[in-house]
């Protein structure tokens, strides 16, 4: 799955800016990839883009037309079709991360058929995949674990890579959801392969590499959430991560979507973690912890990541409030 | 995926019984479901069965044509197409366990179409899942883990329910794999459901029941497996198992498939598995060990059984020099 870059980034009726999150998270970290923004009446949201039709974005370079805007149930839209042809005829392809695929909408499907136009159903993986291999590759990994599914792997992944690219290393964020497909342009939504090929999935999306070379793959759900864990697990072996971090997000009660599972402690988080990890890197270990701390007071967002450091005898710290510099000091 | 019964076992070109393993499974623990076998000329295998053509099959009731052979590469034979076309015209369904899919055949599908008949590739899910709820669910369920992929799961669970039923209690086997599909006529294939809906197809194939009925549900892969983990996890997790039961073969050096990956000692598979299985059941417990020692001499079988028995401090059994009983006998 490789999207041209710059994007349109599209927002159709979007009712909040939380239906946008897939277009901030691109407009937050690869801002070279967004020539403008583009909504429909009623639009809601706002990226502060510069706001373009689809005709201007064209003239500007946009080579895909993302539909940056998730609805209720990830359908898509009867009121985006005429923008999304549009984007077709002025020479973009068209992506979108939705339940619903692109390709089944027949009028889309047609068109883009017609021009040659591609079409990127970024949840929808369309390559076949080997079962992993589980062999030793070159090149070092990191993955951030969470105590829970959206607890802020993906944010912690970005920063850890940028910290990375500022200190002059080589290191490529590897996406395996829909919104971190969109930044980085490429990535498999790993919860979408067939689960035989889940740790194969990853061997491929994060091959051997230089051997100083990291790559940063984003983690998905968590070991202790029990409808999605098995994900978790074969990422885990097939990430064969040489660094991992665990993130925890520390005001949540409950797990995700789950009231009756209380979120497990850090500490058993990451030691059920290491079990695994080492199955396929012996020497994996931990270099810290990445705290979502946006619901605690400053202070006591402070308080938090001095105790948990001290638990856990590792940096904590939040990538918001402190930056991940001292999980990259330790690598 | 509901099959119906019973089968004309077709082992079309078998080289060997090796390759006619499927067929062997359903004479072995569902001889009620084989009306007969029909090979074709130059097949190796042969299942002691009556010897039908497929109009004498059809005749003796065969309401389903089983593929019941498997050959390199998991493909359909052209020169088994003449012989599913016959049993289609003769009113029978057909079912396969391959990687291609009997309804990518234009042949046979089309025939399919126009007769009303069914097509099963029974290792590809065509139903939808929901995702995992992990919702305590009422009803009994033991759930073999392995060493190793291939080491006596599928066996162990239908000798399990085959002395259970002996004792006249109420139990199931819930077929996980493509054999025990065929052996009870359902099930679900969960390594090639969707990742996100591993746990999902569990609860959805052993759903809540009386209290006192037993579900024993087809093991997959192993925790330790770096290709397949993710499944096992799936499959644990939507499982609930009470009862876990370990199935190891003491004579593997190494993991299928995996030759730089030692076979874990049995203490660390069932630590492991107990972990995960008692976040969706915390009553999960183990009720001992079934070993397949195939490999072993009489005297050796036994000094091994009666030293893990006694390192592990519950019955290990071989459910075909033994028995499983002493595991019944927990429950």
């Amino acid at each position: 799955m490789q999207l041209q870059t710059p994007y349109l980034l599209f927002l159709g009726d979007a009712p909040d800016m939380l239906a946008a999150k897939v277009a901030i998270g691109v407009r937050d970290w690869r801002p070279e990839f967004a020539v403008g923004q583009m909504r429909l009446p009623g639009c809601q949201a706002d990226l502060g883009l510069t706001e373009m039709t689809i005709e201007e974005a064209a003239a500007a370079g946009a080579k895909t037309l993302v539909v940056g805007v998730a609805n209720r149930g990830g359908v898509i839209s009867p009121a985006w079709i005429d923008a999304l042809s549009q984007g077709l005829r002025a020479g973009m392809d068209v992506a979108a991360g939705l339940h619903n695929r692109l390709t089944d909408v027949p009028e889309l499907k047609a068109l883009a058929d017609e021009l040659g136009r591609g079409l990127y159903d970024v949840r929808h993986p369309t390559e076949s995949f080997s079962v992993g291999s589980a062999e030793k590759r070159a090149g070092k990994r990191l993955l951030p674990v969470g105590t829970d599914c959206s607890c802020g792997k993906m944010y912690t992944g970005l920063a850890v890579e940028k910290e990375m690219r500022a200190r002059g290393w080589s290191a490529d964020f590897r996406a395996t959801g829909q919104t971190g497909i969109f930044i980085t342009g490429s990535g498999v939504s790993v919860d979408a392969v067939v689960a035989d090929f889940i740790s194969g999935a990853i061997e491929a999306l994060a091959p051997a590499n230089d051997p100083e070379h990291w790559d940063v793959i984003e983690g998905q759900g968590a070991l202790h959430h029990p409808s999605f864990a098995g994900v978790t697990l074969g990422l885990i072996h097939g990430a064969q991560p040489d660094a991992l971090v665990v993130c925890h997000e520390p005001t949540r009660t409950h797990m995700r979507g789950l009231p009756h599972y209380p979120v497990p402690e850090v500490e058993a988080a990451m030691d059920i973690a290491l079990r695994h990890a080492q199955l396929t890197n012996p020497e994996a270990r931990f270099v810290g912890a990445s705290v979502n701390t946006a619901n605690l007071e400053a202070a006591a967002a402070e308080d938090y990541l001095g105790a948990l450091g001290a638990r856990i005898g590792l940096p904590a710290v939040d990538p918001v409030r402190t930056g991940v510099g001292p999980l990259v000091d330790l690598l």
